[in-house]
């Protein structure tokens, strides 16, 4: 199976293009404006005057700069490109004669390069790689791949040939991804050796500055990855080293990678996903916990890890096309991903609760000062680890990059957005449309000119309505020119349970709509919203989209009346009243508010 | 209003004499040689050799002292008073010529005597005092009592009149309500007077060595006494400061004391008690927090603060007899109290949950190698800070004393216990008996003998069966010889539901029969206890009383089935089971299991 590129894709309405343009007129100037104002750009001029670099500064800049490049792929921006290449000069001039570059340790502490595993230099190498490679197919301009190949080599030299540096892989994983990206842009070979190096490497020994087999575990360093059956440690570094295990498993045909990452994926999606398919459920070492532990108010659950989490199981699909994989992505990126970003696209959230409850903010107040730690309740413009707000810049522009992937003659369409594409199937070049209000609707027109090709659509995991042949969650269909296919999965508001094992939702269901899950808010619903019973008797009124993109629901519901009484006996009195829920991904968007995902019912 | 002492009431059988027999031939037994174990006894020898001597351990000591007291009331234990009286003789022996003393200050720190108000000095001189009153009144003895008052002596030279010491009130309340004790035991009204020193200069001004007014919430130092209206702060600090409080607004006849005790009463047992009467929901300072916010399984809920609320709640009767007072002692007593003790009485509980999902126990290993912080899940022989089990040492002896109390002619009788007491009762002495098997069942036999007299019986707040007439929760009635007067209070096993703002229990209700509040145990019911719904539709069967003094109670359930994807549409297919329920206080004596309070229902 082939990867196709989105460069080959247009955005041409509906849902994504909508967000395409939030992000192009807004998100990636307020991320820009933050990260001025923060000494992010400055410091790429050795300038650390006002503000002392974080370690990881170099892969925020990244990400962002991957991100204009996305942009500039449909549509050049001037002014952005001009600030991306004084940056790429920046770092020319501060790149030393070796290759080496990181803008911590070039200007605060040379001495101390590639000596401490926790402190993200090829982290940051990785995402500089990134958003280098997407610079030169985005604009031709071949000085900051030049430039990364440089570090790259280097890299080379000291992790395998001298082994004279202090650790072996990186604790936080990035780079191993971004080297097969280089490999495949430059087609050096060595790249694609070199994150080999790099997978192979880890988990076979205790590496220094680690204490403990535990806190290998924090960076998936407890085996030797082709060991490796359940997801570990914090969910960010996992993903994207599953990520760069799932391209070597096809790169290199590696059988155990491929197993590797099956058993994974498994193990996430079966027993660590969250519904809107946000990942690592702990704040501590914002990591996954054990099987079934997913609280529904402490929820890490990082934006990044939500994205990553699309990332790998888009690359699943390279390996096996199953739709469980597809499933994954369209649940990540409509709910936990999509739910990190205002609909003003200007503030940002890292974490993404499932449940808030503003009450338990004050909780310690009266002792300790401070809360007990919860997610925040809004979104912010900025955070001192600002690695999620870029990381969002990058990825809706490339979001075209999860629809499609091709098998010898057959196009796979995974995911639905409203597009034109450029193909080429089977060695026929061919034009690909497809029509659709996806998530309003689950009506999808697919067209083709140039000439008749076989396709294989995904029928999603929340559709009963589809009646026709399927292989893996696939139909797989004739598409002839003149005669577009057309998919109409029924989107109805679904009542929906977890496994009993995931305590916090005992008793309590959830409302999802096709790809979207919703939630009720306080601002809508009124206080105390965890003891509102939805009618599950009674039908969903599907509302105005205009306000979410994706419909408002309301249905009747009942709640108990406030006691007299801290306890009573149980009364069976309660009274009507409606409830509303809106998109998960728009909540805590007017103020703060009262906000869960699992309902009661009656 | 009057008390009345439990050294005036036998109790003869039932549910409480196979406790208090529990504490004479193995509690008390077992806090000794854990104490011993640990050097407590040495230190007052002076030899801290093998033990650093714990700022608190006088009060460790004391408690146990008192409780040896309460033992010796109805039957001598020569060898325990010979622990003791070697006791009082190394105090004597350690004491200052100037009436200070405390192991710790004496031994390791002479300098910093009444330097740090956190440090526990006052509350060790209050325990220490308690026990020399008691023991004085036990035995007859003067000696500890006489050096406690010239301890009180040299306290109140120091605070009220020199006013050279670093703080003026105590950080830990409990000398407070220990003068009134001493006050009243030797007559000596400056000890009172002392006893009203502290508590009007409470909360009255910033004292050294506290950071701020919320470190001053922490303990109930945000504003002067009167003014308090809401439990804050640590719990058991406030409740023995909310006893001083109710003893000084009777002593004194002090209405502002009186009325605010009432509204913090009114608040707690409003807004900040659990079920089981436990209190102070948070760990961080082991605290109230706000209103309505209880949560069940990171429950806080100390031993002593169960205990402590017991104690206020039966010292507000005597300023008002309201049954809510009564109630709340009972709720206490029956379940957030006595689950802290093991049903072989060698082992305690710190705090009590009101749920135990072990899985959780786990959730942070991957990461930092250990759990979140969560209530332990088996009670411990022996702590670290060790305030809980000598407090159950004395406690559950005195218990007698949570009884009866007088007003010129009428007997009030508040909580029921088979039992015979030696009273006066306007000025006539009369013997009256309770023959009852409560909490087994609700009847209770009171008879008279030496006078015809008055009683106020208290209607439990959960029985609906009883239909005569009633003042603010009494039945006033006449108890003449050779006439008993028969209750019989319906216990039935009822639902109870809890203020839809305590957000844990939305959609849950809790099991109570009687002043017994049950649980859930994994043990029983098997795994994912949370899912199960007991059957509200179907009786309860009341079974076995051998196992733990009160009937397990078994009724009809369903559970869903394990799904073998994490998320499904609803399915309404339930499997039907029994579920196993026994009263809380006994949770956690079968190993580490689930447990749970709050249950669903169908």
């Amino acid at each position: 199976m082939e990867r196709i590129d989105f460069s080959d894709i247009k955005i041409t309405g509906g849902f994504w293009k909508q967000k395409q343009e939030l992000v192009r007129n807004t998100t990636v100037h307020a991320v820009y404006n933050r990260f001025k104002d923060t000494g992010r750009f400055e410091a790429f001029k050795g300038d650390t005057s006002r503000f002392e670099p974080h370690i990881f500064w170099d892969s925020d800049v990244a990400k962002w700069v991957e991100g204009v490049a996305y942009l500039t792929m449909e549509k050049r921006e001037p002014e952005l490109e001009a600030i991306v290449d004084e940056l790429v000069d920046d770092i020319e001039r501060m790149q030393d004669d070796n290759g080496y570059f990181n803008i911590f340790y070039t200007v605060k502490e040379p001495e101390n390069r590639f000596k401490y595993r926790g402190c993200h230099e090829l982290y940051c190498a990785g995402h500089l790689m990134e958003a280098a490679v997407a610079y030169y197919q985005a604009t031709g301009k071949r000085k900051f791949i030049d430039l990364m190949c440089r570090y790259a080599d280097y890299i080379e030299k000291r992790f395998v040939k001298d082994k004279d540096t202090d650790f072996i892989t990186p604790g936080h994983e990035e780079i191993e991804l971004a080297l097969v990206r280089l490999a495949e842009c430059t087609g050096v070979m060595r790249y694609l050796e070199l994150a080999k190096f790099f997978i192979n490497k880890r988990g076979t020994q205790l590496e220094d500055g680690v204490a403990d087999w535990s806190e290998q575990m924090y960076c998936q360093s407890h085996l030797p990855v082709r060991e490796q059956t359940t997801a570990e440690g914090h969910a960010v570094r996992a993903v994207y080293l599953y990520c760069a295990m799932a391209d070597l498993a096809l790169k290199y045909g590696d059988e155990g990678l491929k197993i590797a990452c099956e058993a994974i994926f498994d193990n996430i999606a079966g027993k660590k996903m969250y519904i809107t398919g946000g990942i690592g459920s702990s704040h501590e070492g914002e990591a996954f916990t054990v099987d079934y532990d997913l609280p529904n108010e402490v929820s890490y659950t990082e934006s990044c890890a939500a994205l990553g989490l699309a990332l790998f199981a888009h690359r699943m699909l390279l390996l096996d096309a199953d739709s469980k994989y597809a499933d994954a992505v369209e649940r990540a990126v409509y709910n936990g991903f999509l739910s990190s970003i205002s609909l003003d696209g200007k503030s940002f959230y890292y974490t993404n609760p499932l449940e808030i409850i503003p009450m338990h903010h004050t909780r310690d107040v009266s002792v300790t000062g401070k809360s007990m730690w919860l997610p925040v309740m809004s979104r912010q413009e900025v955070f001192e680890c600002s690695c999620c707000p870029p990381n969002i810049v990058r990825f809706i522009p490339s979001i075209g990059n999860l629809i499609y992937t091709k098998s010898n003659d057959t196009l796979f369409i995974h995911q639905y957005m409203d597009s034109v594409s450029e193909l080429e199937i089977g060695g026929k070049k061919v034009k690909v449309t497809q029509k659709t209000a996806y998530p309003v609707d689950g009506r999808i027109v697919i067209s083709v000119e140039g000439a008749d090709i076989k396709i294989a659509v995904r029928i999603p995991e929340w559709c009963e309505s589809y009646k026709g042949k399927t292989k893996k969650g696939y139909a797989y269909l004739e598409l002839k020119e003149n005669s577009p296919v057309e998919l109409d999965f029924e989107m109805k508001p679904e009542f929906i349970e977890a496994d009993p094992r995931v305590t916090d939702n005992c008793g309590r269901y959830a409302v999802q709509r096709g790809p979207v899950v919703y939630c009720m808010e306080g601002v809508d619903n009124g206080d105390c919203i965890r003891d509102i019973r939805l009618d599950t008797g009674s039908c969903f009124t599907v509302g105005d989209i205009s306000e979410y993109g994706a419909p408002i629901l309301k249905i009747k519901a009942y709640r108990k009346e406030k006691s007299p009484t801290l306890y009573r006996k149980k009364t069976d009195k309660l009274v009507e009243t409606e409830a509303t829920l809106i998109p998960y991904y728009a909540f805590a968007n007017r103020g703060e508010t009262e906000m869960q995902v699992w309902h009661l019912i009656k």
